[in-house]
C-alpha cells in the first residue's frame, strides 16, 4: 500500500474561495458575513474537483491513499479575528471530511486549525476535538507562524503550544509544521516560506527540550525537512556544540521528514544520511509545482518515482510508502477500516 | 592555490565587544558614546588572534588564502541608528584593513556595509567606496534583513537596493547576501536565520529580473546556497509555472554558493546538481559549527576535506577552489599582487 502522508484540497470548487471573500468583506462590512449554509458546494462537484485532479493522479503515479488536509496556503491564519478563524477551519475541515466520504479508500483527513497568532492555541482544542472525534481524522497541520510571514509566535518549544500538545498526546495524533502564505513581501509562499518554515521548526526542536515534556508527541516536517538533510552536519554540529544529545536521540524519535523533494538527487540525499524510520512518503500534490521535469519528462512533483529509483531493498521502500506513515498515525489504520465498511 | 571565499573574523580581541558595548550604552546615555580612537586593540592582540585561530586553521587544513571579513554576527544591523552603523561598520572594518596588512598573504578583505532597516542602501557607498577604492577591499557582505530576523526591507530585487547596486557594478565588487544575528526568538541565527536569508534571497533573484537591468552584478549566496540544491527541483519547477527562463540564465550567471554544507553526502549533492563555475570553496571558520564530527575525526567545517573527496577531476576542483573564486572577486588577483609586493 503507497500512502502519501502530504497532500491538499488545493482544487476545491470556487465557491470556496467565494465563501473566504465574503468573509474577509465582513472584516469591513458585517452585513457581508456569511453563514456557513451558504457555502453551496454539492457533492458532485467535489466528485468532479477530486476525480479531475488529485485521483487522477494516484491512478496515474500508482498511489493508493493521500492524507489529505486544506489547502496549506489558504489557512491564512493572518486574516481577520478568532470567529473568522474558526469558521474558515470548520468549513474547510467539512469539506475535507465530505471528500473522504465521498472517496474513502483514496482519502483519510487530517485538519486545519483555527489558530491566530498571539491568541492561545488552546482556542484549537475544540475544532480538533470535533475533526477527530466526531468526524474521524487522524492529524493536524500546525501552523508555526500564524502571523504569515511576520514570525510573531513564541517558538513551537514554548509552553505557549503545550495545551494543543497536550490534547494532541490524548487523542494521539501527530502535526505537520506547516505554514500558510506569507503577507511578508520577502518571503515567496512555496519557494521561501514554506522552505523557512521547515528549517526554523527544525532548529526550534534542537534548542528546547520539548520532547522530555512530551515524549510520544509527533510532528511531520514536510518537504523533506526544509534545509535540514542538506545541512545535517551544520545541524548535529550545533547541537552537539550545544551540549544537546545526538540528534536520534533529542529529536529524531519525535520528528519524521515527508519526501516533497522535487528531484531525484535531493530524496537520494534525504535516504542517505536521514534514519530510514524518519522518512514519510509524500508528494503534496496537487501542490507548489505543477510542471513537467524537461530533464526527466515525468512531473516535478511525481516523488514516487524517485523512491522507486532508490538503491534501497523493498522493505525498506514499504517502510517509507506505509510503515512508517501508519506508524506516525497511529488513527490511521482504524480510520481506514472504517472508511471501508 | 586554495580561496576560502567566506571567513569571519569572529576572534576579535574582546576589546571589540567592549566597544560595541559601549556604543549600544549611548543609545540610552549619550556620554557613554566612544570615539573610534576608544578601541584599543593592538597589532599585537590582531596577530595573536589570527594566528591561535585562523591562520592556524589554514596551515593545518591546507588552505592558503581567506577572503576575510567582519564577523556576521556581529553587524547587528538591527540595533541603534544610523550613526552607530557607520561608526560599528568602519571601526570593523579597519580591523579586517589591518588583519590583511598583518599577514598580506592570508587575506584578503571584504567590508560590512553600515546598512539601517528602512534605511536606503544609499546611505552605505561612502563606507563602500572608502573601503574597495583606499582600503583594497574586494567584495561587500550585504544583509538582506537589516531588521534582524523581522525582514522589513523589501526583497532584493527591488529598487530600493538599486544604489548599492550601480555602485557594486562600477567598482566590480561582488556582494555575498548574508543575514546577521537574529533578534526574532523563533529564528535560532546559524541554525536557521541564516539558511532562511539563503533560501529567502534565492527564490526573490527567482521571482524578479534584477539581472536584466544589472547583467554583471554578482552574489555569492553562502551556506551552500541555503536549502536551495537539495530542493533544486523544486525552484527548477517554480521558475518554470513562473514563465521564468531556465534558472542557468535567469539567475546563475550572476549567483553563486559557497561550499558551507559541514558533511560529505550535502557536498556531494551540490557539486552534483549545481553547475561547476557556480560553486566557490568556503568554510566560514572559525563560524557557526566548531565541533570535530564523530562520525569522521574531522572538524565539521573542514570543508575542504569534502571537496578533496569529490569524485571529480583536479581541474574541477581547482576551478572550485580557485578559479571560480578568482573570476567572482573580479579585484582579488590585483590585490594580492599588491598586498604581497
Amino acid at each position: 500500500m503507497i500512502i502519501d502522508c502530504h497532500g491538499h484540497y488545493t482544487t476545491a470548487p470556487k465557491e470556496l474561495t467565494s465563501f473566504r471573500d465574503r468573509q474577509l468583506a465582513a472584516l469591513t462590512d458585517s452585513t457581508r458575513r456569511p453563514a456557513d449554509k451558504d457555502l453551496g458546494i454539492s457533492d458532485d462537484q467535489i466528485r468532479e474537483s477530486l476525480e479531475l485532479n488529485q485521483l487522477k493522479l494516484q491512478r496515474q503515479r500508482g498511489t493508493d491513499l493521500t492524507i489529505f488536509s486544506p489547502r496549506a496556503s489558504g489557512m491564512a491564519h493572518q486574516f481577520g479575528d478568532e470567529a473568522t478563524a474558526k469558521q474558515w477551519a470548520r468549513i474547510c475541515n467539512d469539506l475535507i471530511y465530505r471528500s473522504c466520504q465521498l472517496f474513502p479508500e483514496n482519502f483519510v483527513a487530517v485538519c486545519q486549525l483555527p489558530q491566530v497568532a498571539g491568541i492561545s492555541p488552546k482556542n484549537c482544542i475544540p475544532e480538533l476535538e470535533r475533526c477527530v472525534k466526531e468526524l474521524g481524522f487522524i492529524g493536524l497541520n500546525l501552523n508555526p507562524d500564524p502571523s504569515g510571514g511576520w514570525w510573531k509566535d513564541p517558538p513551537l518549544t514554548d509552553r505557549y503550544w503545550y495545551p494543543i500538545y497536550e490534547k494532541m498526546v490524548e487523542l494521539d495524533v501527530p502535526a505537520m509544521v506547516h505554514v500558510s502564505s506569507s503577507c511578508n513581501p520577502a518571503f515567496h509562499a512555496t519557494g521561501a516560506h514554506y522552505i523557512n518554515g521547515d528549517t526554523t521548526a527544525f532548529m526550534q526542536f534542537i534548542q528546547g527540550d520539548l520532547f522530555k515534556d512530551f515524549p510520544t508527541l509527533k510532528f511531520i516536517i514536510p518537504h523533506g525537512g526544509g534545509a535540514v538533510p542538506y545541512h545535517w552536519g551544520r545541524y548535529r554540529g550545533l547541537a552537539q556544540d550545544m551540549k544537546r544529545p545526538p540528534l536520534e536521540e533529542h529529536v529524531m524519535k519525535n520528528v519524521f521528514f515527508d519526501t516533497c523533494v522535487y528531484h531525484q538527487p535531493g530524496i537520494d540525499l534525504l535516504s542517505k544520511v536521514i534514519p530510514l524510520e524518519n522518512i514519510l512518503f509524500a508528494s503534496e500534490m496537487v501542490g507548489a509545482v505543477k510542471g513537467i521535469d524537461p530533464t526527466t519528462g515525468f512531473n516535478f512533483d511525481d516523488t514516487k518515482r524517485y523512491i522507486d529509483a532508490l538503491s534501497i531493498s523493498a522493505e525498506a521502500k514499504a517502510q517509507i510508502f506505509e510503515g512508517n506513515v501508519k506508524r506516525v498515525f497511529p488513527r490511521l489504520e482504524a480510520q481506514l477500516k472504517k472508511q471501508k465498511r
